[in-house]
């Protein structure tokens, strides 16, 4: 007979030994629950948990989501009606801004043609703008995004940035819904993708998008970095943009599917920068004590924070 | 018989066309002085000039330098006694800092290993600690090194200092002084070279400096990155490092000998990143005004800013 109040923890896809060590050493933790209706499930905690499991359990009161991004969890349509909750890491933030600085530099100082001259041994410097002369244009004006935007910002680039709804941010020139997709797409020389996963979103970086960034400036061609989801974007669309010279190169962490399948030809492709969906790993020496403090916080009759609202998907 | 007031335009090693251009716009201009006592040339604009060229001009009224650094002038013993300015464009500033945060931001989240497992297709997450975890050292605290360290701050690293007289910089934990060396460099995973080149700075990076950078860390092992002056470093004692595993890899964008000679096994070595002299180019179109202006200054009856102690030789 299992106790009361146990956490569920329900990872697939990488093993939850960290997890399971540290939710442990405060509450009851179950990988499994005894059964499809386990009263004695208070928690969930979630990474691409089996479609289902969390459908009958009828002492649910919250699931909290490992990962910024919770379309995992909405994509399962027998998800039960509790609050989720999307708990976001100061350390996820701190890793998400280094990915994308390194790949914007990278991009900017112009790595690739470094190393391919060394090997054959050429001296040869490269006409360089600084960086006020580059737009990297943000997707998604979120926590990571606006946090991606300052580190940017400070480095001297030209910050540009794009969302479903109306921002302000200093210094970040911003547009907004679709009618206002192409002009920031027209002023950004470099593409960052840091949007939800949503409907609206699924698939929105294809050939046609990547083909109205701006070309004509001092790096010779526009570059696209994926630090979002995969999904965001079509695999197949962004190897033709590349070899069509719509975008010059890409950085890529995440894809349509994961592992990306050895036939992709994205793996071996010479202008395409590949990160296994590392960028900013969900650690939970810092996550799990946040998760802690919220359920605490809602057995003392609290409020939760940090609600994923179903409706907008994120 | 040439007019008065005229620049020498003194630059080996690359072409001088777009300085003249600039230069010319407001006062004439020459790349070689009429005789060794030309008495037309009032000021020196110098990069590499041919040793001697500077001794017996009688009107010369200061000598200007291209490029943050000024060894190439002190070197030279027949350099008369006028001012030397050393004028560091906002712009050489912020190409620097991209240059050390890029190389910084590539061996903090192991760019290598990456750039090694792609083409095998191999899907791997390292461990990656976050940039708090790990402690760059900046040798050199003048106002490139400053710039550096405030963006290293700002992307959440550690940061520490090392220069010759005692400094404090909020956030920055500051060694000086030869004795303090040692514990500077115990304390520091990422090394980055920003000194000047003096006397006491020549041949400072050598294997047993590398040999006490902190390797026990997150990353496996200490890094260095030579954004400053070539002679700083050994290359040979690099290369052994390397091999010896004191240090992890480097980045390089300067070298004892420029060009770096075909023969230089740091060419293809594979830990190794090189790049030709480019981290922050002297851009003639932020120098030259700066340039223009202290001469007018001097006309003026006002002081040069920005002069060179000859004694401690930056």
């Amino acid at each position: 007979m299992p106790g009361p109040n146990r956490i569920l923890l329900a990872i697939q896809g990488f093993h939850p030994h960290r997890w399971y060590e540290l939710l442990s050493a405060s509450r009851p933790v179950t990988l499994e629950p005894d059964g499809p209706a386990d009263p004695s499930i208070d928690y969930a905690v979630v990474w691409k948990h089996r479609p289902g499991v969390l459908a009958s359990l009828p002492n649910l009161k919250a699931i909290f989501s490992i990962g910024a991004g919770v379309d995992h969890i909405l994509n399962d349509p027998a998800v039960p009606d509790v609050p989720i909750v999307r708990v976001v890491a100061q350390n996820l933030t701190q890793y998400m801004v280094e990915y994308v600085v390194w790949r914007v530099l990278d991009h900017h100082r112009q790595g690739a043609l470094y190393r391919t001259q060394q090997p054959r041994k050429i001296w040869h410097e490269p006409l360089q703008p600084p960086a006020d002369e580059i737009a990297v244009g943000i997707m998604g004006l979120g926590q990571l995004g606006r946090a991606a935007a300052k580190a940017l910002l400070a480095l001297g680039f030209k910050v540009n940035g794009w969302s479903r709804t109306a921002h302000t941010m200093e210094g970040v020139a911003i547009w907004h819904g679709e009618n206002e997709l192409t002009p920031f797409l027209n002023a950004t020389d470099i593409l960052v993708a840091l949007l939800p996963l949503t409907p609206a979103t699924r698939g929105i970086v294809d050939y046609s998008l990547l083909g109205k960034l701006n070309r004509e400036n001092g790096l010779g061609g526009a570059f696209f970095v994926n630090a979002g989801r995969g999904q965001l974007q079509k695999d197949a669309d962004i190897a033709r943009a590349l070899d069509d010279g719509l975008i010059k190169e890409a950085s890529l962490d995440v894809f349509e599917t994961e592992p990306l399948p050895e036939t992709s030809p994205l793996w071996t492709h010479p202008k395409v920068f590949v990160t296994p969906h590392s960028a900013a790993s969900s650690d939970p020496v810092h996550l799990v004590p946040l998760m802690l403090e919220q359920m605490d916080a809602l057995e003392r009759g609290e409020r939760l924070t940090n609600i994923v609202d179903r409706k907008a998907g994120y």
